[in-house]
C-alpha cells in the first residue's frame, strides 16, 4: 500500500485528528498519512463526497482514502470498505461514499472487531474503527477479513443538471477556498455547438484562465476538475456577489 | 523511535511550525513528524496539558512529543525532558507537562547545548532548543546526554469537582473543535447510583450518542476521553448556548 | 534529496494542497513531504517571498521547495527552478523567487512538458507543472533535463530602510500570527552606537525576550529571523494598535 488520507469535518486543527493519526502508526508505523483537508462543513456528507470525488485521482494507486462525516456516529449506520480502482474508501454507509460506489468492484460492511481497538466509544468511530482497520489494510490484511461482503444503504446523487431546449440548466453546489463557485456542468457533457454562460439573468464571458477576466468582474471558466465554475479575476465571487450553493447555473445553446 | 509530534500555539498555518520541522530534518532525516495541534490559544498553558492528556495514549510507544506554549520564553524558566510511560514530552516548565508528570519516571533540565542550534535566539527556544534535542534523542541520544536529572518548578492541576452529600459539582474546562463542553468529571469517578446531569438549574439528559438527542437539543454524554460532556445534537453548544470555561455542571445523585 | 515543502495561498484546508501530495506521492512514493504554509493572503507575491527567506533556512540541503501564489496561472508568465546554496525552489517568474535569486547559482525555466502530467489544466499549475516537476527531480532527474537555462522576468524588492543623519526609517512588512510587527530593519545593519525605537512619534523599549516587557504594552526586539519587530507582551500589537503593513518604524541614532 502507498499511503492512508485523512478527511473530516473535526476542523483544521482539531486534535482528534491527531488521535487518528496515533492509532494508526501504533499499528503500521512509518505509513505515509496525508490530510485530504478537515474542513467539511460540520456533517456536510455531500460537501465531503465532492471533496473526495475532486481530490482522490490525484494519488497513486493502493491508497487508503478515510472519511470521518458522521452525523449517526453510534447508531446502526454501518461502516464501509469500498474498493475502486485500486483505491479503497473506509467511512459511514450515508452518502459519504456515493462517488466510491459508481465504480466500485468490492464493498464490505467492517463488521469484525478484533481489528478494531480493544474500547470503541460511541462518539469517535474514526479512531476506534476506521484508523485501525486502514492502518491493518495497510499491512497487508485482506478486505475479507476485515468485513463481510455488502451492499451500501444509502446513497448520495448530486443534483442533475436539467436538459432544455435551448439550455442547459446547472447549479452551483460546492465553493472553494478561492470563492470560486463550482457547478454540477461538467466539460464532457457540453454540446459540441457554440454556447455562453448566464447567471441571474445577465451573460457571464467565457475564459480560458482567471487573469484572463477583467479585475473585478465574473467569469466562467472549466476548473481544475473539469466543472464549470463562476470566478472574479483577483478576486472572491462568493463574497462578492453573495452566492449560495444551490444557485441556478445555465449554458445558453446556440443554434 | 517511533515519531515526533508538535503542539504549539502558533497558529494553524504558521510557518513558524515548519522551521521547526526543518531542524528536526535537518537532524533526523525521514523521522515522521505528526502535528497535534496549533491552535492552542496563544499562552493558554491549561489547554496545551489537557490537549496532551488527551491525545498523547493514541501514539505509540516510543513516541517523542513536544509542547511549544510558552509565555515566558527567553527568562530562566528550564526546558525539561520527561519519559512518561515510555513516551518522551519536551516543554516549558511552566505547567505544560503536569499530565506527563503525573507518572514520570524520570525528568532531565534541557542543559547540554551542544545538542541546541549554534545560535539560540531569545524568542524562539522550540526551534533553537526543543527541535534539535528532539531530533538527537530520536536519533538514540540517551536523555542523560542531553540533560541533569531534575524536578518540575511548575504544576499545573485542573479544578478538582466538588463532592457534597447529594451531587458532584464540576466545570466546563475545555470546548472542542465542534463546540462540545467538556467538564472535569471523568466516568471512572462517578458513583454506581443513580445519577442525573444539571447545567444552569435545568436537568440534561444522557444519552450514549451524539445522534441519540432531539435535534438541537442539549444532552449529556461521557465522550471518547472519557469525560462528562454537554453536546449538543447536530448542532453547537458552545455558541448556542454562549457557554464559557469555568460554568458549574453538576452530577445530581439520587440516594 | 530530503524533503520536498508546499507553500500556497490555497488556504489552511484547501483539499488543492492535498491534490498536489497526490501527485507527488504517485511519482516519489514515500518522499517526506512538509507544509511551510498554506495561508498566505491570496496572490501576495511579497507575503510568499518573506516567508520563503523566513523559513528556508531551517531545511536541511537537497530540500525541494513549491511555492503557489500565482496569481498569473495560464498566461504567459514562466515557471521556474531555481537552485541556491544547496535547496531548491519552483514557483511562477512572479517575485515570489526574489529572495531565492540573491543567491542562485543556476537557473532553468521548465518547458520539457514530459514531466509534468499528461493533461495540464489553465487553472493549476501547481498540481500539473510544479508538483510532478518537484517529484522527478526529488527522484534524480536533474535541472537540465527538466528545463532550459533562463534569467527571471521578475524581481521583488522588500523596501528599503532609508538612512537619514539621525536616524533609520524602516517599515512594517510582516506581521506574524501573534499580531508581531516584523520590520524591514535588519540586526546587522545596525551602527554599533547607541540607539533607541520610535513608532507614531513614542519611543519603544527595547528588549530582549517578550516576556520581558511590562503586560500589555508595547517593545521592540529583534525576533528569530533577525529582524527587528515591535510586540506585545502576553498581547497582539496588530490588534491593539491597529497596525498595518507599511507604517513607518524608525531607528533614532544617538550621537
Amino acid at each position: 500500500m502507498n499511503a492512508i488520507t485523512l478527511m473530516t469535518d473535526f476542523g483544521v486543527g482539531s486534535p482528534y485528528v491527531a488521535e487518528m493519526k496515533g492509532v494508526i502508526l501504533s499499528i503500521a508505523p512509518g505509513s505515509t498519512i496525508v490530510d485530504i483537508t478537515h474542513d467539511i462543513h460540520a456533517q456536510d456528507v455531500a460537501q465531503g463526497a465532492l471533496t473526495w470525488r475532486q481530490v482522490c485521482h490525484a494519488f497513486p494507486k493502493q491508497t487508503i482514502h478515510i472519511g470521518v462525516v458522521d452525523p449517526g456516529v453510534g447508531t446502526h449506520r454501518g461502516i464501509l470498505l469500498v474498493k475502486s480502482g485500486d483505491h479503497y474508501f473506509i467511512g459511514p454507509d450515508n452518502g459519504l461514499l456515493s462517488f466510491a460506489f459508481s465504480s466500485a468492484e468490492d464493498i464490505w460492511l467492517l463488521d469484525q472487531s478484533e481489528f478494531w481497538r480493544s474500547t470503541v466509544s460511541n462518539t469517535f468511530h474514526g479512531r476506534d474503527i476506521m484508523a485501525p482497520v486502514a492502518a491493518h489494510l495497510f499491512n497487508g490484511v485482506p478486505p475479507t477479513q476485515l468485513g463481510t461482503k455488502s451492499k451500501p444503504a444509502v446513497c448520495w446523487d448530486p443534483p442533475t443538471p436539467t436538459l432544455r431546449s435551448s439550455c442547459i440548466e446547472g447549479e452551483i453546489i460546492y465553493v472553494d477556498s478561492f470563492g470560486n463557485l463550482i457547478t454540477n456542468l461538467f466539460t464532457d457533457e457540453l454540446p459540441v455547438a457554440a454556447w455562453t454562460v448566464e447567471f441571474r439573468g445577465q451573460a457571464v464571458p467565457v475564459r480560458d484562465t482567471y487573469a484572463n477576466g477583467n479585475e473585478g468582474s465574473l467569469l466562467a471558466l472549466f476548473g481544475s476538475g473539469g466543472w464549470l465554475e463562476l470566478a472574479i479575476s483577483n478576486g472572491n465571487a462568493e463574497k462578492t456577489l453573495q452566492a449560495k450553493i444551490g444557485e441556478t447555473v445555465s449554458i445558453l445553446l446556440s443554434s
